[in-house]
């Protein structure tokens, strides 16, 4: 296993300049107080596709060789990676194949589509996604472009965190949410490089609290079945992702549902920003630890906006 | 009548730069397809009290002489501005008066006392409501703010307009929403100084269209009942709004409460910025001028973002 590093962030960062956003770092006074420390939201529901995850699609597609890149990419994700992936293969104009679940919520594909995704739909199992996959991969030649465990990806998501650095010229603690743990290792090979004493305090769901468990342990705990709201951090904590929050000594805070659905209705109503559950995690880990965070900069990545608005009308009524 | 200039505006950025928030200009690529124009979005739902109103009351609060300041400031406003100004007096340490009429929305009032402003009660009449402003002035010495008549008022609301052109690097349109004037006709002195050659769309409800009627007379025309969900565009546009946006030139785009809503539900679903109703009518007017606007640098001023979230989920589910 190949594991990304800090210059693999640096790199990153200037690969995707020309295609993603620098998105805002955005303050609330009244959110400082409730909290009782200095917060620095990066606001990825901003970025292209609605969440971070363009960053590292961006980063994968523009790493490939000329001659790998002229067969296209391919991935099984039912969720932002496949719309993300679907648009960074655009900015380069190759093809790219997302293997999908039969079942899947058809606005999730409908975005994958209308970025130019080609799906490739197969039984909901684990099995038949992966033989999907292959199958697509021996036909088309296509790059696989997994949605946390690829460094390339990993690298990518880690830009989130170098632009917040930059925009607030440090931090005590970084929060981030942590599913696969693309995102949360990324971070902390952009932490490691620029401001290694910063803490890393990741926000897990209690449904689906693997790498708290994983990083407790020592080793990998996956075993579990997910059950949470926070839909974009199902997935078990990745090899790449483990070793690298384990190497950072990254803390976990363990956030039930409800917690985040508070978190949710007060970035709505203070910060004005649509989030998803898997993004308004982060901030109410921050409420959860505030006497640990009294005083302190706090970073928080909120890491996407894509949420139906039924949905989101149940939770915030 | 003193009206202010464009010199105002420009004083107003330097006054209030300490203590309001430049909030950033988001863009998305699916609003400009979807538009067919090159948008560029004012966030000032990120705005410090939720709404431009602070730019404006902020100019005014720190314009006054010292002795002047130190017997406080008065307004009667149930909504935006009674908050807006409460903040920016806090900002200077100074008492903030605002009448408000028996019957007024619960949740704006918390707003305005959470910002330490004194709340008088009044009956829900203008004049009931001009005699209670003035027995305040009387009893306690305060400077009246108007929320859009005032001249300080107008040239801070203009400074909205000042950051995008500096961001954007120039516009051939400039779309806000018009009530009583106030940023209507401040961003018309903020072009008129930097880029009078960029055409200023006004976007006001067909429920509330005295603007609209009243640059057409060529005179003001504003005996109307107002009826529609743009709360903060019920308002009769005030002398000075009057005089500067005919002096200017501006167009007005009338626009249907329908459509302001499905306005809104785009700018939640892509733009990911929680808007009121009184916000999304400016992006409302963008899509029913689409055909004059093709192809165009377009800055468009979402002018705040203070909605309860039980409404909001009426409106979006």
């Amino acid at each position: 296993m190949t594991l990304p590093t800090h210059a693999d962030v640096l790199r990153a960062a200037a690969r995707i300049a020309p295609h993603a956003h620098v998105t805002p770092v955005l303050r609330s006074r009244s959110l400082d107080a409730l909290a009782g420390c200095e917060l620095h939201f990066k606001a990825e529901p901003l970025q292209r596709a609605g969440a971070f995850k363009f960053r590292g699609a961006c980063n994968a597609v523009w790493s490939l060789e000329e001659a790998e890149a002229r067969a296209g990419v391919v991935t099984h994700s039912s969720g932002n990676h496949g719309a993300a992936l679907a648009l960074a293969a655009r900015t380069r104009g190759i093809a790219c194949h997302v293997v999908v679940p039969e079942g899947a919520v058809a606005a999730k594909l409908a975005a994958i589509e209308a970025y130019g995704g080609i799906l490739h739909r197969c039984a909901p199992t684990i099995r038949a996604r992966e033989e999907a996959t292959v199958r697509v991969q021996r036909d088309t030649g296509a790059t696989l472009v997994h949605s946390y465990a690829d460094p390339r990806v990993i690298a990518g998501q880690g830009t989130a965190a170098l632009e917040l650095l930059n925009a607030t010229g440090g931090l005590d603690v970084l929060v981030t949410p942590v599913g696969g743990g693309g995102l949360a290792s990324g971070c902390s090979l952009a932490l490691s490089g620029l401001a290694p004493a910063c803490e890393l305090l990741l926000a897990e769901p209690a449904g689906a609290a693997d790498t708290a468990r994983s990083l407790a342990a020592g080793r990998p705990e996956l075993d579990f079945v997910p059950d949470t709201i926070c839909d974009g951090l199902r997935a078990t904590l990745g090899a790449p992702g483990f070793e690298l929050l384990r190497a950072y000594g990254a803390r976990v805070a363990v956030v039930e549902d409800d917690d985040t659905l508070d978190a949710l209705r007060l970035l709505s109503s203070r910060l004005k920003l649509v989030v998803e559950p898997s993004s308004a995690i982060a901030f109410a880990a921050v409420l959860q630890q505030r006497e640990r965070l009294a005083g302190k900069r706090v970073g928080v990545v909120l890491s996407g906006g894509n949420v139906d608005l039924g949905t989101l009308a149940q939770w915030i009524r």
